[in-house]
């Protein structure tokens, strides 16, 4: 937590409050806040800077907030479609692609999507905004990303991705595609990536005849989170 | 398991046989194999290549090796010097980077790692092997990375790290260093990678003293898993 990530409703004019267990936990255990303390904070959506610590109990915590007036560090340019991962891998993707600043995130069934991780509680909209929230606190940023899911390729394919490719470049992220995934990118981009083995080859055909470029990582198979990592890194 | 990775010790001529748990399940459960399957494998440190089921039972699986032919895919041109990480961040940044081609690993103290960690099991050689083979499974790669343990700082500073300098371009990783992270290098490089919090200013001094070059990832603070991973794959 090296933000304390508030919510607009925890805070009035010059002051911020906050009771549930997971902060004040982190305040008590980690951070081993102390009456005066200035710390790192931010309102969801808005501005960062420091408060003060006035009180802590082990039912809330009580800050002065000094003038809020740091903005939230860049976004990166880019809407990832991501092939829904395993629950566990989708906690942790949704994590460190939210520490990495990416606002716009699609998750999307395809052919090797196993049909019950759409099933899984991982996909409640309360814990995708638990992930994103700490990821957030991670990165010291306050602007949450937009989640979507799209349980159809087909509707995702005719829907909306003639829509999304017309404001940004289309990129496949696919073992075997003859270019390498490009550097230093600055213009708005779509960045596709499959599930635990790949998409099939009739999806990646559909996706370049909308109008995507295929591009590879190189020879190794990566894990989704480590992949797609190193695409929003390489990428940007 | 992308790659069934053999010990030298399980394979004679052209025959390989496995017994242990962990694989059999996985050939049993993931990969539902079936007598006649052909089957990604590779030799620890050797080729590469297919290999067909001849027999697989709850206690051992039998395969019949073909011409392995394939090498390796190529190693990253780095030595990671990390600033050892709590016990579940070490196992799976361990694996990250083995999946990402690292193939020489120092584990440093530093003065803000918690000295707790250097006592965890997960830094018994059998644990470390393990992460290891994962991250080669994953990968599909043979060679196994080398990990050294250094546990004093300055031992590093005046033992090892003019030797590591005199073959390789060190570079360390820190937030509010003047340069950005370079991209797309070919030339040997050490990387080293502070701790959560950070190497103390310092640590840093010292290491810029010494030879190394500072520069930073960006504004955003990263968990040490998604950093390694971000500056490995816009490094190289």
């Amino acid at each position: 937590m090296n933000l304390i990530l508030l919510d607009p409703s925890e805070v009035d004019a010059h002051h911020a409050r906050i009771t549930d267990a997971r902060r004040l936990t982190h305040l008590h255990d980690v951070h081993r806040a102390q009456q005066g303390d200035r710390l790192t904070v931010g309102i969801q959506g808005g501005a960062m800077g420091k408060a003060s610590l006035i009180t802590l109990s082990q039912h809330e915590a009580l800050f002065a907030l000094e003038d809020l007036c740091e903005s939230a560090p860049p976004a990166l340019p880019v809407h990832l479609v991501l092939a829904l991962p395993r629950p566990r891998m989708l906690a942790r993707t949704l994590e460190h692609v939210t520490a990495l600043g990416v606002k716009e995130i699609t998750l999307l069934h395809t052919k090797r999507v196993e049909k019950s991780y759409w099933q899984s509680p991982e996909l409640r909209a309360d814990k995708i905004h638990q992930h994103l929230v700490l990821g957030l606190e991670q990165a010291r940023d306050t602007l949450l990303p937009n989640v979507t899911l799209c349980k159809g390729f087909k509707a995702f394919l005719e829907g909306q991705l003639p829509q999304l490719l017309s404001e940004r470049r289309g990129l496949v992220a696919h073992p075997g595609m003859e270019n390498a995934c490009p550097r230093d990118v600055d213009e708005p981009t779509l960045l596709l990536v499959g599930p635990e083995g790949g998409f099939i080859p009739w999806e990646v055909e559909q996706l370049i005849q909308a109008g995507c470029d295929g591009m590879h990582l190189g020879p190794r198979i990566l894990r989704v989170e480590t992949a797609v990592t190193a695409l929003l890194s390489r990428l940007f």
